[in-house]
């Protein structure tokens, strides 16, 4: 049986609290039954959950508080007055040793915030990324930074793409993932100039990725690539407009299959195989915001996570856990301060978009 | 009877050029019977196709050139040495007033490039934007800038803004189109100083649109916004992303319904349901990246553009033509210079990319 791996859970984050996160524990805990559970809540709310899923009571510890931090709480605010937030006290609870990784559906900007304060970054990690893991019509793609850093330079984008890499070697199982720079076309000279710095690092750099140079926005879904890297601005955008692309399509079909009695004949039909179109599509397998570059692992699950999205987050904790993530991050680090290639590359170059 | 429209056609770009391009013009031609063209290219190459098309052969005159601009010239190459290419020679005849615009799916930045040196920008416009209208759940929006303009400041932005409003509120016949500015999050103080002075700006300023503040990526197929307004490094790979998430649900969803039997008898049953939602999905009803703030109207269709598409982004330019898309920019530009909110603005942000 494997080690023992306890997650700190924020029972009171996303849309649905408890109601979601307690059923993702026991589905989480069916699979990987040497999970442990530290659940971080008001008890009166979490406890009933419990009654269906006997096994997990036994697996889990309520910490209680009834401090929440709201979904529209500014981040500045809820660092600074949400010390008993069940949100804070999961964070301290890695931070302290108690647990080994933290989830949360809550606030973004406000987790982001408390886990850069409490956990702080690997030495060496300038500044730590938003990651997630998108579905492609090859295999799950890694897009990286989502919005933690509006302006990078070239170094940070550097550490992106070996963060990146670390996440698909050790949770995807891909041995040398394939790692992009988003640019505007795939050509050496495009863009500007911080990608072509980094580019050029990239190129040089022994690291557990393979640099296969600039790639475009449709390179996100086509699976030719493992991971992309970009900065938090370009990133943010990316990420929005492809889930917006993929509610239309989702809706239009909808209202058309809906709208007439041969689409919903011809929907019954093939709903099996409709199904597994969506299912393939489904960003919930790897729902998820990772917060890569921390010192402690660190889950964003999305705020409207159902149990079985919320549980997929579980999973990946977990196995960024067992599978030694942060290890794999800092040694890939302290390769890259000492890599010739890396300390000889001049740098100044910012995606400054403050001016 | 309209007025007789001039369209000067490349005929010699994309991927299939003439067989695309000659019987785009005979539909646009039955649809608009006041069009006349003037066709550039291999007369050789050209006449076969008139064959089927009578009609067209009595609106049209061939100018026979056999320089073509080929897909992979560098635009610099292509300024340069095309001199007698079929693309330049199409974009010289609007410079002459012999036509009133230009549509070629040749190469775009050799294009853009072109059509920036011979037609130059509009008097005040300090910059041409790419834009495109990409189909939502209620109707078309525009996104400008695609990629023109790596390096943006407030004042390109609000200049993007007036030009995607006339043209939502010429030939998208919005009366006052609703303009959001790309950002990563909907609250004010979100994102780069650029943004928020663009924002200051847009808010206080008389226009043919009417600003509703920052929007997200999602919010370019919500339909929520008629005309959405970035850099061109962020709308490039938000329309590239846009493509690929289209690309990757179509292809996913092929796969899965033409790999059972109950799949295939399902969308047989649905096909025209299925046809429908395709049709409102379709990017090719305004195919064609609109060249906005030259002194002449210029479009660039797909290069991969079927002859329905290249015909609808000759629809498009002829209806830019018939609208007076250009004296309406030129009236508003007039405007925002005397604008006492513009002038009184500090505008020194820029969203510099190269730092």
């Amino acid at each position: 049986m494997p080690d023992t791996i306890r997650i700190a859970l924020d029972a009171m984050g996303g849309d649905h609290g408890p109601s979601s996160v307690i059923p993702a524990a026991a589905l989480a805990l069916e699979a990987k039954p040497h999970l442990r559970f530290r659940i971080f809540g008001d008890e009166a709310r979490i406890k009933p959950f419990f009654e269906a899923h006997p096994q997990l009571k036994g697996a889990s510890e309520i910490i209680h508080t009834d401090v929440f931090i709201s979904n529209d709480e500014k981040p500045s605010v809820a660092v600074r007055k949400g010390r008993q937030s069940s949100m804070r006290l999961a964070i301290d609870d890695v931070a302290e040793g108690k647990s080994d990784c933290v989830i949360s559906a809550g606030n973004t900007g406000a987790l982001m915030a408390t886990a850069k304060l409490v956990l702080r970054c690997l030495p060496g990690v300038e500044r730590p990324a938003i990651a997630t893991v998108l579905p492609s019509t090859t295999g799950p793609t890694v897009t990286l930074d989502l919005g933690a850093n509006l302006t990078c330079d070239a170094e940070n984008l550097v550490q992106f793409a070996l963060l990146g890499s670390c996440f698909a070697r050790t949770v995807l199982k891909i041995e040398k993932p394939s790692v992009g720079l988003l640019n505007i076309g795939s050509e050496d000279q495009k863009g500007h100039e911080t990608l072509r710095d980094a580019a050029e690092v990239l190129q040089a750099l022994n690291f557990p990725g393979r640099y296969i140079g600039f790639v475009e926005g449709n390179d996100i879904t086509t699976g030719d690539v493992d991971v992309v890297v970009t900065d938090g601005f370009t990133g943010n955008v990316a990420l929005k407009t492809a889930e917006g692309v993929g509610k239309f399509v989702s809706q239009v079909l909808k209202e058309e299959l809906g709208g007439s009695f041969l689409g919903k004949m011809g929907y019954l039909i093939a709903s099996g195989a409709m199904k597994r179109a969506k299912h393939r599509m489904d960003p919930r397998v790897y729902n998820g915001a990772l917060f890569l570059g921390l010192s402690q692992v660190c889950i964003k699950s999305h705020g409207s996570a159902d149990a079985f999205a919320f549980s997929r987050a579980i999973h990946v904790g977990a196995d960024m856990v067992a599978n030694r993530f942060n290890a794999l991050v800092a040694e890939q680090i302290e390769n890259l301060a000492k890599d010739e290639a890396f300390v000889a590359m001049p740098m100044p170059s910012q995606i400054d978009l403050n001016g």
